[in-house]
């Protein structure tokens, strides 16, 4: 288990025409900070040398707070492995000074077939 | 409880580099089932008049299998009102013989200022 | 040369916190209708048997008049096979009773190591 | 006329199933340039106070090279003032050592009403 931060800001892509930020567009942030926090370079060799990539096998999201454009997001993250298949992140958006949204992801890893592969030895932040 | 079909197909812009839809497009799908069966002129003279708009709550999905440029997927909608705030939705998309991904959605409804309102009576499918 | 219509919603998806659809969506709207004439199972087939897909050469959109939430823009479509190797799109996005958008779009064919190949004889309009 | 750098990471939600990035996401890259350099918090303060924003007129855009997942794209920037009511900006996309797009984008700025207005004195840039 690991803390980390990843800290961006909202764009016109990211709101829609309600003022704030539009629902999916987390899940692409929560990804973000994975991302960043593994390195998508890393993340980019498997995939060239293997065929292996992640997969989304579950996510929760609960939205606390909006947020608007010109705002800036911190996402919080933490991880574990679950057995050798499956890897769970606990991840928090905050801005405002509030809680933005939260999110529980299960995360599988699969082969270029789609098939359910172990989580990669080095790669158990996946 | 009302059980609803929506038929779309999947498009360049639905996938990622692993060949399969983008996660978090998905969201967008099943916001686009529930647009169709209340009617997207509805929710928007609501939010022109009123200046109420359905905001997510909570969502929770469960990916179950890859689907593909070129598919197409069913989604399969049926909504309760739980209370006098929220509304939930249970919507499965169906792709190649097989569910793609399941979600339940809590929809709450929310003024210009972002504060919570009930849902309007005539939208209780908002 | 040949002229297609193309008829879709706007949804919360499509716009951005200024209240208009986004601009960069119009590229979306107008890649839908071209799949939409062509058939999108039709370039999924030549993808999976030849591994050669449509790729943007150069597009230039003209941005005249906003659309909301809750719209129907209707895509007007025309093209023309420009020598072997380019297929150019004339494209209308009409909304409001006024012009939305227009684009030309310069389209050629890219075999799977993206190396430019002809446009296939099938897919002249691709 | 000035320069500017702004270099990003290409992840998942950048690319579509034919392996690179998905064309119409290069124009929020570029937009993503222009309000780095200009400060999202600038633009979202005039948006605030005066219900002023910039709105795209025209874009042109050419794709020289694909771009893949885990690659990291510098943009080079740099605009000038055309009269009062338009910012034309020339951007260039850098990535693997040769060009992956560029492109030239007319901006304008409108009120709340969507009205054309003067591009305002500290947002020349806009």
């Amino acid at each position: 288990m690991s803390d980390y931060k990843y800290s961006m800001p909202i764009y016109f892509e990211d709101t829609d025409h309600t003022g704030v930020v539009y629902h999916p567009n987390y899940l692409k942030f929560f990804e973000r900070a994975r991302l960043e926090i593994l390195g998508v370079e890393h993340i980019s060799k498997i995939w060239q040398e293997q065929g292996v990539t992640p997969a989304i096998y579950k996510i929760e999201v609960t939205y606390k707070n909006p947020v608007f454009f010109g705002d800036r997001i911190d996402i919080y993250s933490s991880y574990k492995l679950d057995g050798k298949f499956k890897v769970i992140w606990y991840q928090l958006a905050w801005a405002r000074g509030v809680i933005a949204a939260e999110a529980q992801t299960h995360i599988i890893a699969v082969d270029s077939n789609k098939k359910l592969v172990p989580i990669p030895d080095n790669l158990s932040s996946l």
